[in-house]
């Protein structure tokens, strides 16, 4: 059976996010899971090809937007994890983006997939620090860190 | 007359940004200005409804990209000006983005034009680094920094 994705635990009604909703028919749709280890998350994306910001090159605002939903998916799943608990048990935890920095490291290229891997540095109360390498073909092309933090439940519960 | 935005006199071959390519018909399409004053730029979008984060809500990612955009376009402005050209003389200059920080100020409501104002705080050789301030209904929802370098011949040659 293949592994669930972090974005296939989310609440229905918590599901339309452009970037990582599995219910939002316009949308990214990204995948995040952990690694082998469980250490590490992992995420592959290949933009389409009216993704570009310059010929033959991936736009930076997508680059952006992965990195920030793989982050919060990944900030989701640590704290479950923390909280000794399943990723299908309520409430659901689902994190916001307080701050987001990319650091483009070089163009990156169309056509191939981009991997995305995912370590939590910090995890404290509601707020989790995810760091985030992007590769293309091995090589990286994009470094990010997001400061996550629980969404206040009042964003959160269904209306 | 209107006004000419900054991304309508960027040649053909370089104007399939997604986030602000007038040729990208998937695109976002941003269009940016000098304000009145010739200070400060400006830029109005409107995300479609399923920009969505969480419901409500302005996903994340657009808010990244469409600050990048706008910055990446006032970078290219301010460089004409320091060089005393006007925007439509070759070589065209385009900017890439080095690095783009953004803080996440509060949630950011959909359904209303998003208000961005930009100012050059740094210009220096090719790179430029610009401030970008977000707002929804004259509240400020986020806030961003771009460094922005001019992007290498090799890349903006048509081929």
């Amino acid at each position: 059976m293949p592994q669930k994705a972090f974005q296939d635990y989310y609440p229905d009604h918590l599901s339309y996010c452009y970037g990582c909703g599995r219910l939002n028919e316009h949308g990214l749709q990204i995948k995040s899971y952990w690694d082998e280890n469980g250490e590490e998350t992992v995420c592959s994306f290949t933009p389409r090809d009216y993704h570009i910001a310059i010929p033959g090159y991936v736009y930076g605002g997508l680059i952006a937007s992965i990195i920030d939903c793989h982050a919060t998916g990944t900030a989701a799943a640590a704290a479950y994890r923390v909280a000794g608990r399943e990723m299908d048990t309520l409430p659901a935890f689902r994190f916001l983006t307080a701050a987001l920095h990319v650091d483009y490291l070089r163009p990156t290229p169309l056509n191939v997939p981009l991997n995305l891997r995912a370590r939590v540095k910090e995890i404290k109360g509601r707020k989790v620090v995810v760091s985030v390498h992007l590769y293309a073909k091995d090589e990286e092309c994009a470094r990010g860190e997001v400061i996550a933090v629980q969404a206040p439940d009042e964003l959160t519960t269904k209306l």
